[in-house]
């Protein structure tokens, strides 16, 4: 078009090389980063954490999503509340801690009063003429999807979040978070791209070389290989593999333990993939002894060795479900170098530390596979500055799901700027 | 005009909405403030300290205003000097401590020489055709309003400030800075752009939710109040209050002490605003006993319950003048989401401490409500990062001044770019 | 031209006044700092070290030059290699040490492997239409000068680097740099441009003032001076002091010992520059007792008096050769005001610390003049912060060589930019 001349971004969406990693601007650009979290941050649905987090009314977390600041308060029916972290007033932040509990969300500055469900019941000196009512907390988008808490910041938000729902809630709903609690929580600060934290979580090629705990709960074939690559050996112990597979899918699906895979990561808006997979040895969880964490199971469990059941988000999210603990990841980007990665372990709300579970054992194998995921996307973003840097392919056998992720994230980005 | 199309900060200047904080772009815009060094910083009076910062000739302290590092010092007739702290040689920083005591100013690096005039008096190797005269120290504009220095970096600097001194004069000589010393000083680094800051300093509605130690001495019905909202006893309370006010003016005025509000914070380029007040208590001082905190009183004063004269200038200070002693506060932007706020506890200049005065007691007020206010500084910045921030109404009762510095930066701004 | 308008940097570049500092914008703007990255480090020959960092098959170092990251690695020929930092699968940084040793070069990410030809011999799970031969890593130019190693990042490196070596083969050659190891090494970040580290190594108008210890085994008259400002005693002791000169040029001549000066630095792309010259005292070492620093004499060397012969580089390095040590510089920038300084003290490699020579002597003089040098060039960065800077004349007899700097940088960025 003569009046829309295409930008540097266009041309870089437009002439994405599919099945090679993205071009170095997506990793190191602070325009594209601001261009990240308004179009795919500001414009989708993002995880940020349990409805364990906030248990009882009053219960109030604030999430920091870019420049955004966002209150999430279990308000006194038992919902769930999200507010802009903003005070109507001169637009100081409200709530400072991560977690609190408040009767009121008072702002300290000059003590104007918001009431659970955002409105304003409290300021003074305003004059006759001031009216309350047009002076409450601006909302925001938020759904539980069981016990999952998503946000949107857009006014209209995504509207195939009820299908995701719809397809997911069988799935997730014997693991049962509402009688869960957070057992524990992590930060790592990653120093590289978003991104490249995601596109690390959406293949295991890596794994062999950099996670010798992860891997051993995880079956190596379960990651993907090159067929053409392996020898007799290889492939005996890949088709054992794929029967495993089968034969535990037939048995939960039995049960009414829905497994069989849902793949939507790169054919919707709201993308997600799912499915249940065996584990080896005792079968039970990640740990290092391959057994459940937690003597108390979770939900209806009467035993444990149901594997895990794993739910991937776009953009920023990844959950393991077993029988007796979740542990759920929330990537939340910082800048275009670095990136949160959010890391919690759920258990039954009734199990006792020390008693039911021991802490280390729990979070041993994920404390552990972060820690290497964080060095490798280091690497990832140390070397995507480098002028020398060009997209490389990606091995058609494991890492499809990291195109996946590039394709999804290209087609959005498309969508939000136009043609 | 079609050749001098709107800048997006002439848009904002121009929309600006009366009797509201300003848009997020004022707080958080390393561009806005860029223009900020420049168009306020760089074109008016700015408030950098106290002549009892450099009593003795050759004492001299560096100054840095944005980037520019200015060197004030005490010439041989006891005069006032500055110039830019910037070698003509290849330009290097001249002098590098906050405070020091010179014979001549010598560069460092290859010890080119000026004296205390900022005439080059040394320059070595430079060959028979360099003309030393031709390199002096470029002189900065400096004026001293009873002992308070004023910078100016503009080439020609506001004319009006002799107005300001004029008037200002009757009311700060009685304090005698010249015969006073520096008791403490302090530096704050506040999270927050130094129009926060400024408009902190300027309203006292959040004084009571916040600074307890800063309310034993004021009064709370010299904060503002909306009438409306007054039950009897509150009415009656503020008629007292204005009773003890008008007394107290008669009475100082009448023994030859200027107390009267001078008000031109928003109808002149160089705006301040001045008004003696009654302290609670014992009247004497900002303490937490509302005594004084020197036993040795300023000037000629012979009794310490005189209340406080107040002084505030645009853009960047305030102080408070006491019998016994004075505290000054200089903001200084550092970037636009940092600002050191620097205060000075002047004391008379044979007051020992210990014997005459106990630092705690002195600075306890002050340092406190600093802090304080340093926190509510970074809360309103944190809000006017959100996105979700929008520009909230001042109380018309409580926050009149704070519109005015708002107005008289809005309007500095517009003068400064034209339209 | 209509279709190519001047961009700032070329309207600076045009209107720079000769035998004066550079504008600001030179030292201080981040556009600036990024086209000397690309068009000066990215297109000369950057000195990164020397071959006793890599002494064996397989030693690796590498080498960040901006964005960029290099492998330099002696390959099992006792060549040396020189790679990007850069896997050709997803691009993640690959060795991360400063100094390593290495059978191949294996990125830990997804253990793509190559040999120290940099051939990939190894990747997994690619499929079979994936050609190994196509994804080898990324070649830099690299040559080394008599064991003095420099980069080339462009694709095609300036040509005259044969002539530099050709030229200057004779003066390095008897210190026999492939017979020495590194005593010492030392980073020093300076809170300065690049250009000013440069600068600051291109005179000593500041030595008498800033380095007690350097000005030890330096003559004073080797500095440069005014003559029109000398009495008759200095005129005395220079003409004293180039009689010295001269003899010593003739004596090491006469003894196979070339030490006349070659001055190329801004006559040629690959500017340079070389002359031997005595010391004072007993003439053997940058020491403080003027002696040698190490018994094991370098190379033939059967006395240690032969002064000391220097070597200069642009845009990035100095040397200083010893008759029983070398001390060796190389400038990195960091960001617009932040540059490394490395300094790397050599022995002969059979030389036995504690025995053959004391670290603290060896090293004494120049930790001592680089941390000297460091303060000046931050000040000279601070003062050019200031916008009351402007460039300042050189003086003609003492900072020609600054100048010729200038020029040369100049000259080299005029040439890439075009006109």
């Amino acid at each position: 078009m003569l009046d829309s001349p295409e930008t540097p971004l266009k041309a870089l969406i437009r002439n994405r090389r599919p099945g090679h990693s993205l071009d170095a601007p997506f990793y190191v650009s602070p325009e594209i980063f601001a261009a990240d979290m308004e179009l795919i941050f500001g414009r989708h649905w993002i995880y940020v954490g349990v409805e364990p987090d906030v248990p009882e009314p009053g219960d109030a977390m604030t999430v920091d999503i870019g420049r955004y600041s966002v209150i999430v308060v279990r308000d006194d029916d038992m919902g769930i509340q999200a507010f802009h972290n903003v005070c109507r007033h001169r637009g100081a932040r409200i709530l400072h801690d991560e977690k609190t509990t408040v009767g009121n969300i008072v702002c300290r500055y000059h003590a104007w009063t918001y009431d659970l469900s955002g409105a304003l019941i409290h300021a003074e000196h305003m004059g006759a003429d001031f009216d309350r009512t047009c002076h409450g907390l601006k909302r925001v988008h938020v759904r539980s999807l069981q016990g999952l808490i998503f946000l949107c910041l857009a006014e209209e938000p995504p509207e195939d979040f009820d299908e995701m729902a719809r397809e997911m809630g069988p799935y997730i709903a014997p693991h049962d978070i509402a009688n869960t609690k957070i057992a524990f929580e992590s930060d790592i600060i990653e120093q590289g791209n978003w991104k490249l934290a995601m596109e690390n979580n959406r293949e295991c090629y890596h794994c062999a070389g950099n996670h010798p705990e992860l891997t051993v709960p995880l079956f190596a074939y379960g990651f993907g290989f090159a067929p053409d690559e392996m020898d007799e050996q290889d492939r005996a112990q890949a088709e054992r593999y794929a029967c495993l597979v089968r034969d535990s899918h037939a048995d939960w699906e039995g049960s009414g333990l829905p497994s069989r895979e849902i793949e939507r990561l790169d054919s919707r808006i709201t993308g997600f993939r799912t499915e249940r997979l065996p584990l080896d040895g005792a079968g039970e969880a990640h740990t290092l002894d391959t057994k459940r964490a937690s003597r108390k199971l979770l939900g209806q469990f009467t035993r444990a060795n149901h594997g895990a059941l794993s739910f991937w988000t776009q953009p920023n999210s990844w959950h393991h479900f077993m029988s007796d603990h979740i542990v759920t990841f929330c990537v939340m980007p910082v800048d275009a170098g670095t990136t949160r990665v959010r890391t919690k372990w759920l258990v039954h709300k009734d199990a006792v530390e020390g008693v039911d579970y021991d802490l280390a054992n729990l979070t041993e194998v994920w404390s552990a596979t972060n820690a290497q995921d964080s060095a490798l996307v280091g690497y990832a973003q140390q070397g995507a500055r480098s002028p020398a840097y060009e997209p490389g392919r990606y091995s058609p056998h494991t890492e499809f799901l990291v195109e996946k992720f590039c394709r999804w994230y290209v087609g959005r980005m498309a969508a939000h700027l136009g043609r």
